[in-house]
């Protein structure tokens, strides 16, 4: 390991984490609330910052390496992204608060806040804005803007954001980094003209904005987005949700003009396919319940697309609707959105090579001289890919059943522990019954509430870059 | 396909049910109950068996044929063994009578009775004596008794009993089919003598040998073993249902004096650490709430001995147990017995080698250089497994969802539709909440019924023979 590299890396991660507070800070004064809480932790995390960066190390990560600092990166920016919460004393002990930043930076959006609109705005803006910050990923930023890290950075945005297969945009790193913080900036900047547009007031339409874009989905409102009462902002989030849990590299594509090639790729397909599908089904199990259809309409889209696209905002209580409808939404958060978007879960593209080894297996058992290769968009994809793909959905169900088994402690019903696991571990935010979309995460143990930010975690670095920090292997020479 | 070979293979088993049914006739007619309902079924098998085994056809299945034909033979002879249930009256519709001897051929347990104690002991004889016979598997009868049914026999018997890894016991099927009818002959014979020993009366001795050693469940009792209050004759059943959760083979090597073999199978240590640890804590969660130590033991022994092994006994209502004891029931319903055991689920063997393929990955993130080859009982295991294996696991966990989806349209609570699946898919009988161990399947509407129906064959079988009837490419011509 190049504990030296390592530990400048994380001073520079630090520093970031002190630039970024600054916005926070600036929304605190000019709504003239308290800017002690940022203040300080700008200042310890500008200091240790500069001190780690001043370490000299020879460049170069290696893969394990790589994946340890993206893992650490991470749980370091979340230890300190939670003191303003702490210092602020309006969140609870510090477990609650570093549950409730882990929730943003993995862009969950499950809180422990048992009332949201009492609290400062400057701190409600930080944790917006946090979870705006984990949803391109922390990485992305470092590259984009701060001194290369060494030739190998590919390594670390992998780890970030690994998918069951990498695809570059640039041939140089930091220029895919610029290109996919570009479309997320322009993304970002559209909704919020939109919901400006439509009647909603600045700050609301920032901090819903950043929460739709990251598909994280804390909300400001008690009701979430139900709260504002405005149909047309529903259906404009419903949209930014469906776009933000597209692989941010297609809209790289369409602005290059390379329609074809961004409209034909399988995972696109299938996402569209599944959310449209899940809408209608939804919409028939509702309707006979509703006033008109329209609001059936709106409202079925909306908590689907919320959930497969792991936001979690709602305009229903989807707690109380028909079993089977249920059931479809805790199988959409097993999904969750495309590979290369903000969106948590399994991911599309892992799901579809799923079903198609199944597929083939099934062709192979009815007829043995079927064809043996499984394709992704035209190309073949290699055996050893896909075992890593059965191997993430099978740590993911380990790690899923071992955080429902801490959670059941608490005594919680069965239906509880298991979609709170789920929807920390997809980075969903609500789950079912005790933790339904009108109900929140603060009535858990320390316990509980340790082993959800662990899965939140797990799931926003899919599973690989924490695991391999608990395996002493990774920690001896090589 | 071979049309003429199927058919007259499909006669062979017609026959051999005629002839099991003798048995349960003779109970009927020694306990002076109506024998019309038996002979009304032996009638028409006899006929129609001889029928179809009068056609010619030319020997040799080919692998799609052999996984063809064994799901047949179960639909068949499911479809025939109904018949005494639905000639007698007292077991409600063809459907209800369908899911009874589905669940007893495939050694499920689930029962549709809510009153078994008043039903005539004959026909509660062949409920159990159908689990007996589906435990070992139809096709080793087939095999083991008569005529052969060409060279390639043994892909019906890895049709039947798949397993991740086929071994043969000794080169000739025939041979194999027979060592495995013998071992399960003694184990029988063995606890049959034990239960009398401990003062069972022959009739329930016989019964419940029948649906421990098959790893079926089916009990006589309304209170299941519970009702006898025979605590030596628990601590028996609790011995053999871990016996017959063990590959058969085993015994085989053990009467050889092949003892270090059959000790050191990683399966084997697998299954007893799991058990044991499982017996461990479900005792440490429960041992407050008993009046002592050594009947929270047996309790906690007995369930979940019940559950791994697949068998479905109970003596505690486990539906009332803490939370996690619960899931942990859950978690062995998905693990289940041995590979080449009677016991259902997704076969210990099978879910070690994911958690090895799982370590592997690990290991090679945090050292690249690491060794790469999957080992079980010390030889390689090739790489097409361990993706049918995945494969499997993929299946089994898409035909549960699928199966609570149906279920869930009853308005049962998602505990309920979950575990009437996942408790039919794999073997078990009860499940929780609903269909807990002191509830039924009464209630259930015929859809759900049918669907788990389904779900037991295909629990049964391991998927792939009944999957593969479902699609239209293995009725085409090659």
């Amino acid at each position: 390991m190049n504990h030296k590299l390592i530990l400048r890396t994380l001073g520079r991660t630090l520093q970031l984490e002190a630039l970024f507070l600054l916005l926070p800070l600036a929304v605190a004064l000019g709504y003239r609330e308290d800017p002690l809480p940022f203040l300080f932790t700008i200042l310890p995390l500008a200091v240790l910052g500069s001190l780690l960066c001043r370490i000299r190390a020879r460049s170069g990560f290696y893969y394990r390496e790589g994946f340890a600092v993206v893992g650490m990166i991470w749980v370091v920016l979340s230890l300190f992204g939670a003191l303003p919460f702490f210092l602020s004393g309006q969140f609870g002990g510090y477990l609650d608060c570093l549950f409730e930043i882990v929730s943003g930076f993995t862009t969950t959006g499950a809180s422990i806040l048992t009332d949201i609109e009492c609290l400062p705005r400057g701190l409600l803006f930080w944790r917006s804005f946090s979870s705006w910050l984990g949803g391109i990923g922390v990485v992305v930023f470092l590259l984009a803007f701060l001194p290369k890290l060494g030739d190998r950075s590919q390594i670390l945005v992998h780890a970030e954001s690994p998918g069951p297969i990498s695809s570059k945009l640039a041939p140089r790193t930091a220029r895919s980094s610029q290109i996919l913080t570009m479309v997320y900036l322009a993304l970002t900047g559209t909704e919020i003209a939109a919901l400006l547009l439509a009647g909603m007031p600045l700050y609301d339409a920032a901090v819903n904005t950043f929460a739709t874009v990251c598909t994280g989905g804390f909300s400001v409102l008690n009701a979430s987005i139900a709260g504002y009462g405005l149909p047309v902002c529903e259906v404009i989030i419903t949209v930014f949700m469906v776009l933000c849990s597209l692989n941010l590299g297609l809209f790289f594509l369409l602005r290059t003009r390379q329609w074809k090639m961004a409209l034909q790729s399988d995972e696109l397909k299938f996402f569209l396919g599944m959310t449209a599908g899940s809408v209608v089904l939804v919409f028939f199990l509702l309707v006979s319940g509703y006033d008109s259809p329209g609001h059936a309409l709106r409202d079925a889209a909306f908590q689907v697309t919320s959930i497969v696209s792991t936001t979690g905002f709602s305009t229903a209580d989807f707690d109380q609707w028909p079993q089977l409808a249920k059931l479809l939404l805790v199988g959409l958060m097993f999904v969750g959105g495309c590979a290369g978007s903000t969106a948590g879960g399994l991911k599309c593209a892992r799901v579809l090579l799923l079903v198609r080894c199944a597929g083939r297996s099934l062709r192979r058992f009815s007829n043995p001289r079927s064809v043996k290769v499984i394709r992704l968009d035209g190309a073949a994809v290699e055996e050893s890919t896909l075992n890593t793909v059965f191997v993430f959905f099978f740590l993911y169900l380990l790690l899923l059943a071992a955080v429902t088994a801490i959670v059941s402690l608490d005594g919680s019903s069965l239906t509880t522990s298991f979609t709170a696991a789920l929807a920390c571990l997809s980075n969903i935010g609500p789950g079912l019954d005790a933790v339904g979309p009108t109900e929140n995460f603060a009535a858990l143990s320390g316990l509980s509430k340790g082993a959800l930010t662990f899965a939140m975690l797990a799931g926003r670095l899919e599973l690989f870059p924490l695991l391999i920090l608990l395996r002493p292997d990774t920690w001896r020479k090589p």
